[in-house]
This record gives structure tokens, sequence and C-alpha cells, in this order.
């Protein structure tokens, strides 16, 4: 299987929520680091660890799922040398719906490897709308 | 304010969930980095960026809340250079109660700073008990 090279974090999460989107397992799949290590945590879900175990969760959400769409909003950085992590609020659409149906808040972790960056985190939990969440900081931009 | 100088990210885990268990404010805040891109995720809440903000959202917890008791358990590590990735289930008791009231499942992670291991971010949300989390996972160990 062809695996992209990914030549920044950003470009890993960007492929991360284009793969989710499409339900296409494989390049899912691509996104992650082929590790033992890795692990995911779904809205409301235990840990799952390990990148066998990640990717059968993802091929279950995958197969039960309607396809969705994600307006990623509100994205926020820290930088190691090694090591992206990103906190993301995504704002989820079933298709054929408008509305946003929910907000979800993920830390994405990604880790520089030898075959580029590659995913090791995606932990994601409900929260509440970004209205609500960030009031303050909100304000500050208008 | 004396600061602790903690040597290695478990030092600084270990101080996060003793600060937390007493609702010592102070300590708390020692364990965090003193850092505007800091940002915690408190179970159900939206995120709070930097350290003055995750300072009042921790005031907040420990002014409205019995004291509680957390037993760690399931702790899983990711090492990177300067980047050390906890996630852990907290399974969360209230005082003078025996049973557990609630599981929560955190990603904690610390950085090495100039002023040694300290916190960058927490997210924490509901999780199922453990026992429904990792089923196979659990068994393997048995």
């Amino acid at each position: 299987m062809k695996k992209t090279l990914f030549a920044t974090p950003q470009d890993a999460e960007t492929a991360f929520y284009e793969a989710f989107m499409k339900h296409d397992l494989e390049a899912m799949m691509a996104v992650w680091a082929d590790d033992d290590e890795v692990y995911c945590v779904h809205p409301r879900g235990g840990r799952v660890t390990g990148v066998a175990q990640v990717r059968e969760s993802w091929r279950q959400i995958f197969a039960a799922a309607q396809s969705v769409r994600f307006h990623v909003r509100e994205q926020h950085f820290l930088q190691a040398m090694m090591v992206s992590i990103h906190s993301v609020y995504e704002h989820v659409t079933l298709s054929g719906e408008g509305r946003a149906r929910g907000c979800i808040l993920a830390t994405n972790i990604y880790m520089r490897t030898g075959n580029g960056w590659r995913m090791m985190v995606h932990h994601a939990s409900p929260a509440p709308a970004l209205e609500e969440a960030e009031p303050r900081r909100v304000k500050t931009l208008h």
C-alpha cells in the first residue's frame, strides 16, 4: 500500500479529517503511526491501544455511521521538537443536513517519524458548543 | 511562591493528582507550565486556554466540589525527547463513599521546561468503566 509522507503535522491533520469524512479506512490508517503505542479515544468510549485495534475501531465506525462533514474550528497548537499537539473543535454535520449535529473537542498528537509526521493520539470527547465554551476568548476576537 | 522542580513526568503526574485530591490550588498550579499555550479540558467542558484561565477553572472546581479520591489505573505512556504523553483512567470516589462514582479517561501531556517537567495539557472526558473499555486487553493480562 502506498503510504503518503506528510511533511508537516498540519498535512497529517488535513488527511485525517479527509479520511474521516470519506470513510476511507486505508487513507485513515496512512495517517496513523504504525506503532503498538498509539491510542485513540472515541467520544464516550474507552481507550483503544495499538495500531491493529485502532484500525478495527475506525472500521466499525465507518461501517456503522452515515457519512459526516466536519468543520474544524478554533485550532490551537503546541509545538515541540518532534511532537505537535493540536486541540480542535469538530463541528459535526450529517450528510443532507445543514445544521451542525454536535460539537466534539479533540486532542490530536502527531510525531515526526522516519516516515514523516504521523498521528500517535486522537482523544475526542463531547463538548458544549463553541459559543458556550470560551466566551471570553471569542469576544476578544470581535 | 516556592515552585517544586519535577525531575520526571511521573513526579509531575503524582503531584497533579495529589493537588487535585487535596483541592490545593497552589500545588496544582505548581504542576502546570507558566505558559499562555497550556490548555485544559474538564469532563463535558470546553477548552480552557492559558495559565490564568486554567487556574480559574481549578479554583471553581475546588470551591464547588466535595473532596475526591482518585485511583489512577491502566496508565499508558508515550515518550518523546522533551514531551511525555500519559493516558490514564481516573476512578473517582467521593469522600465517605467506598465505591467509585465514575470513570474519567484523561490525556495528560508534560513538557520538559527550564523548570523541570511541567503539565501542558489535561484533557479529561467521561469514559465507560474499565471492564467495558478494553475487554480484549484486560483478558490478555490474566
